[in-house]
C-alpha cells in the first residue's frame, strides 16, 4: 500500500458567485464540499490508478466528520486519520461566473496538542511497516513542530521506505536536510528554498542540500526532474486550458505510481505530466479527465536535459 | 415564553483577513463562528434581556450539529429545532483587518421535503400554545411554499399569539396580506414591497396591505413606526460607528419585548432604538453592548410624527 500524509486536511469548499465585489453581500448559487489537503488529493488520484492507499494525518470536529464521511465515498482510500480535539480546517474556494477566476480563502487549520503530534508519530512509524513508498504532503497545523518533516522523513529512511516530500517554506527547508528520495516543489517552493529562479540550477542546488531526487512542476511547462540517474523535461504536447488546482497533487501521485510500479525515470514522468495535465482539463477542480490521461501519457515529451551541471 | 422562528438557520462564519482582493489566495488570520439566522439573533438578545424563549425552525447536517451545539451554549434560549435530511446553510463575513469592510457570502439554505415542512407546521402550532408572542424572521429555504409566512402568521392569529414579521420580498408581499400585528422591514425593503421611498407613506402603505402596525429601521436615523395609536420616529441621541450586523434583529427583540411587557408605543420604540444602536457599538457582530443599551434607553428621542395621513 502506498501511505500518504496530510497533517493540516481541510474541508474543502468551492461556491459559484456571479461576481465577487469586495464589501458587496453574495448570494451562492452553488456549493461542493470535498476532503481537501494535499495528501488527500494524492490518495484520491493514488487510488483512481488502481493503487491500495492509506491517507493518515489529523481530521476533528464537525469538519473533519465531513472530510472522513467524503473519505469513505472514495473507493480504495483507507482512513487512517487520527481524531484530535480541534477542528479540521475550512478551504473556501469563490469561482466568478462571469470570468472563472478565483479567490481562495485558506483558514490556518486547528492547534495540535503535543500529545496528539506524539500519538501521530506513533501510529506512522506503523504505518510504516506495510507501505511501499510514502507522501508527506502539504502545510503543517499550529503545534506541529516546524521540523516535523525532518523527522518523519528520517523515520521513513530508517524504514527502508522510500518518502516524497512536497511542502514549502520553513518545514521544506528543514525537511530537505533530512534527504528525501524524491522533493517535489513548484517553481515558486524551489526558488524561495535556493534563491535561484533557473529551475534547473535550484533542483541542483536542491538535491545538493539533501534531496536524493528533485521533480519540480512548472504549471504549463510541464515538468523537470533532476536525478542521480539523470535529468528530464517532461512536457505535454499542448499548452490544457482549464482550473490547475490539484494540478501539483496530480503529479506527486504520477510520481509515487510510477515508483511502486518500477518504472524508469522517463516513464515516471510521462505519467505524472499526463495526471497534472489531464487534471487541468477535468470539470471539477482536482479531479483528473481519464480519457485525456490515458491519452496523453503516449504523448508527453520527455526530453533529456544537456545544460551546465 | 416567546417564540422565535428561523425556518434558515445558518451557520454564521466570520473570517479576518488582511484584505481581500478578488482572485487571489488569503490566508484567513482568525475564524468564529456561531448560531445564525435572524430569528436565532432575535432570540439571543431576548434571552439576555431575560426573556424566556423558544427557538424553532430548521437545522440538519454538520453546519446544523454546529447550530445547536452554539444554542445549548447560549443560556435562556430553549433549541426546539427540527432535524431535517439536508445541511443548515453557512454564511460567510470576510472582514478587512486593513478597512473594517466586510463582504458577505451566503449560502442558499437546504432543500426542505413537503413532509419536513409539514413536520414543523404540527410543532409549530403546539409551540404557540405556550407562547406570548412569535415572531417569524428571515428567509425562506428552498421547498418551503412562498406563502409560508402567510400561513404561519394566520396560525399565530387563530391561536390569539401576537406576530412579527421580518422577512423581504414575495414572502413579505404574502405575508403582509395574513394581517400580521407587528411588521419590520428596513427601509429598502418596504420600499420594494410598496414602491415608495419615503418611509411614513410607505409605512401607510403597508398597513393598508394588511400590517396592524409597521416599524421599519432607518439604519442610522433610527425606527419609524406606524401603528393605530399613532405614529412615531425613535432616534439614539448621536450616530453610532460600528458593525451594523444584526442591528435590526436586536431592534425585533426591542419590540417583542416592549410588547410582552405590555409597555406602550413610544417606550417599546424606545427600547428597540436603544438595543438597535447598542448592537452597532458591541465588538462583536449581532451582540449588543449592554452599558450602552442602559445609557441609551433613556435618551433615545422619541417624538409624534405629524405629517399628511
Amino acid at each position: 500500500m502506498i501511505l500518504t500524509v496530510t497533517l493540516n486536511t481541510a474541508l474543502d469548499i468551492t461556491y459559484r458567485v456571479r461576481s465577487l465585489r469586495p464589501h458587496a453581500s453574495h448570494r451562492v448559487s452553488d456549493v461542493t464540499e470535498r476532503p481537501g489537503g494535499k495528501g488527500l488529493n494524492v490518495a484520491r488520484v493514488l487510488a483512481a490508478l488502481g493503487h491500495e492507499v492509506t491517507a493518515t494525518g489529523f481530521a476533528g470536529g464537525g469538519t473533519g466528520r465531513a472530510v472522513r464521511e467524503g473519505l469513505a465515498d472514495t473507493p480504495g482510500v483507507l482512513d487512517a486519520l487520527l481524531p484530535i480535539g480541534g477542528a479540521t480546517r475550512r478551504t473556501v474556494a469563490v469561482v466568478d461566473e462571469l470570468t472563472g477566476d478565483t479567490t481562495q480563502l485558506n483558514e490556518p487549520g486547528p492547534q495540535i496538542t503535543p500529545a496528539e503530534w506524539g500519538a501521530f508519530q506513533e501510529v506512522y512509524g506503523e504505518l510504516l511497516a506495510g507501505a511501499s513508498a510514502v507522501a508527506l504532503c502539504g502545510s503543517l497545523p499550529p503545534g506541529v513542530p516546524v521540523g516535523a518533516y525532518a523527522g518523519l522523513v528520517r523515520t521513513a529512511r530508517t524504514a527502508g521506505v522510500p518518502v516524497l516530500l512536497d511542502t514549502s517554506g520553513e518545514p521544506l527547508r528543514r525537511g530537505v536536510a533530512a534527504r528525501p528520495d524524491i522533493l517535489k516543489p513548484n517553481a515558486e517552493e524551489l526558488a524561495e528554498l535556493t534563491g535561484s529562479h533557473d529551475p534547473l540550477r535550484a533542483a541542483q542546488d536542491a538535491r545538493r542540500r539533501g534531496a536524493h531526487a528533485v521533480v519540480a512542476s512548472l504549471g504549463a511547462d510541464g515538468l523537470i526532474a533532476h536525478t542521480p540517474e539523470g535529468r528530464w523535461h517532461a512536457a505535454p504536447p499542448a499548452r490544457m486550458d482549464g482550473n490547475p488546482t490539484g494540478a501539483g497533487d496530480s503529479a506527486v501521485a504520477g510520481l509515487l505510481s510510477g515508483l511502486v510500479d518500477r518504472l524508469p525515470w522517463p516513464d515516471r514522468l510521462a505519467r505524472a505530466a499526463a495526471l497534472s495535465a489531464a487534471t487541468v482539463r477535468a470539470p471539477a477542480a482536482g479531479e483528473f479527465d481519464r480519457a485525456t490521461y490515458e491519452e496523453l501519457v503516449e504523448r508527453v515529451a520527455v526530453t533529456a536535459e544537456v545544460t551546465a551541471a
